[in-house]
């Protein structure tokens, strides 16, 4: 049976010894969506279409959290970030947005949770500035989708969603 | 139609001006699941039971989060809760933890992001811990279950979820 | 001769006691600027009229630097912002952005800290995001315009800048 | 035209991609001032000169506001200086305190935010010390004095500023 | 036998519910020392005495450390002070300095551990910069002195400390 | 005599200019202990050995604080640390736990400090989760065990201290 990492044999958490392991070039793909009411997504569309805002709030929000992954997440080490790209796909027959988040390193150990903390912290900020009219929201489907660099190499995720038939968030 | 309160007049974004609120006595309830392998789940009750160290670490950084959400996320107002509870349900039938946070304030706007910023940062900390065992964890479900205090009441989410038969995490 | 209320009798560094004074509502107004090249005002524009993506970082580093005033500035008191506004002016005929920001609170002390503070990060994210085309930028003129409320009362800077012939940053 | 590296394609704001870039020593060092009352200049020598607690308060805001300037400027990324310095320099002449900040560091990107954020903190930690007795102090002239490594090699402010015939802050 | 309050009826870590307590005017009163040799305290007082810059860092520290307790102990509740005061008392014949801490605020739960984190992170701070002369420091004696507000009313520490005959620190 | 690293010759604070010192494998292993009551140990104890709430969320407490020692101790670096170790050793005879931190890093400076951080607030977070019954705690002892890396090479405590004859924490 495998071992949790982070558990050490008498079983207390701890920050995983990453002081042998190699330097590598990592990346790291995150998604997740959220469930708007038909209405919340024109609302955000009308105002994106003319200013951007909701999702460029979104988007800095998650970039934050991807730094600070550090911060929030007791048992993950600090990493500089060299790339975070975030991006809204929105989905008008599902009325969903789902967010993508990209990150990329130079480190001695994986950078998921960042991918995956920038994903979630930019799911709640939509949320956040939504909820006035939309308390039905639903953030869900929140996975790695990609990742490579360090010993275990590339990982894709093999349960393949089914195809987004969603249209690039347009400006 | 409705207006999105986040973004003012002219589509900028702002901190919603709540001068003029009351105070009130304010509570709200958030939930959302991870899914697991079997295995998985396995992992962390043998060790849950030791030491219940997972879950425990999950639940410190699910309060902290909490307590940070105005830093988190960016139009949220500060604000000073006087309860925090988190509490995880395992449903060994379908693989999942599930994380409930229920928090309280007195405060002159409402803190449903701060139950929803708990829950998420406390289902992404279960991820970490497992991560080096289980790659295809899916975080779902994040909604927001009830709320009360302020001007419009209490809300419960009408559209029931089937009833989960987990058990009650025991230790 | 005025004392300096955050340095003790002994000339040490002091969060000033404001254990008995009472709560009152506070509002503050701070402004300052940007001086830019006509070059990189316009891409600025453009940018904005299209997408607001500058302007629109710039005010949400704005507002999260409000929020944490407390903790930018070693002897402010942590307070709690009821409002936080900020809006650019965009003034073409000398090239620069103005910043202003209002914040509100009830509070035993003011917030004039957290509305410069604003607009201090307002402008170095404008300089951030514009630095790689124009690195002659100049912030300048941050001060306070007005303040109300608490013991002293309502505060107007007297010493009146030049009418401002800028037009309201339009999207 | 130049492009705004911070904008991609479409608009959106992003951490700028420096994954290719090569590590190189790097140093940026930024300069700003606030005017203050003849009177308010007087205090904050006289204590000063005892003590120095106005200054090293404000020294010590400004090296904590460049080891957390990633955390203020949304898309800055998080680098780890190796050298913080700053200096002020009283010019009893026009009444005002410059702030000068040098910072280092082995990153592949600049630190000029850095060396920025150092400076407008520093001066807001001034005016937060000494705002009790004099409400009308400005912060102006808050600008990249020189900087260099990486790519763009080493860039001197070709605009002098007249010569500063301020003494330097004697203690 | 008494019951862990931060632990629920379950074992589990929470944020002790303060919904229902009355907000009070508390005071809490913490002290704390640390070891120097004999050639360590004499060259901060020889600082301390031109410029106090050991002393004055540290009491900043300590400061901002009180003012984010809550981000520190992770089931502290987050609440605002009215008062830090941080005195160092220099004791020549044990080569020690003392520094207390004294925290007021209004609130439904008591401040001891903001006092205590002052004290410990002011500490703390002198260790750190003096560390390059002495590496045998030891910090000692951490303890709440005195308490009052709330329920439990004034709580005075019993066990009397050998009277401290150090002189104040003068500057 | 020797000089104090963090003033520089005129006095002022300083983050120690480390651009030319080489990076090399560093170790830092600090610890410190808390005196409580015979009846509170029991009560960690039973709880511990159940299910170790409080140890695990002091332990979770001071991995966070060692991460982020630079925002705590005003003139630390910021460094990333490779891991970080936290133990608890009970002692019966004398009622007190004992923490104990060791840290790894690749840096240009030293990381006792860090070390020192996370055995400080594992204590006062010890502190905190019991002072509902036991308010006569103190926390003593803290100091650095031992050191290595970079040009001073390895420091190893002379002064022993008595052999702990304490039993490790079982669980």
């Amino acid at each position: 049976m495998k071992k949790l990492t982070h558990i050490n044999q008498k079983g207390d958490a701890q920050l995983v010894d990453i002081t042998d392991k190699a330097i590598s070039h990592r990346k790291a793909t995150a998604e997740g969506s959220i469930q708007l009411n038909k209405e919340t997504l024109k609302l955000i569309q009308n105002n994106m279409i003319k200013k951007g805002d909701v999702l460029n709030t979104a988007r800095i929000a998650g970039i934050q959290a991807a730094k600070k992954t550090w911060e929030l997440i007791p048992l993950c080490h600090s990493i500089s970030l060299t790339k975070i790209d975030i991006n809204f796909i929105i989905n008008k027959k599902n009325n969903t947005i789902t967010c993508q988040s990209s990150c990329e390193c130079f480190a001695q150990t994986g950078l998921e949770m960042e991918a995956l903390s920038a994903v979630s912290i930019s799911l709640l900020t939509i949320y956040d500035m939504v909820k006035a009219v939309d308390r039905t929201m639903v953030i869900s489907n929140i996975h790695l989708v990609e990742k490579s660099g360090g010993r275990s190499g590339l990982y894709k995720r093999e349960i393949k969603d089914k195809p987004k038939k969603g249209v690039k968030a347009k400006k």
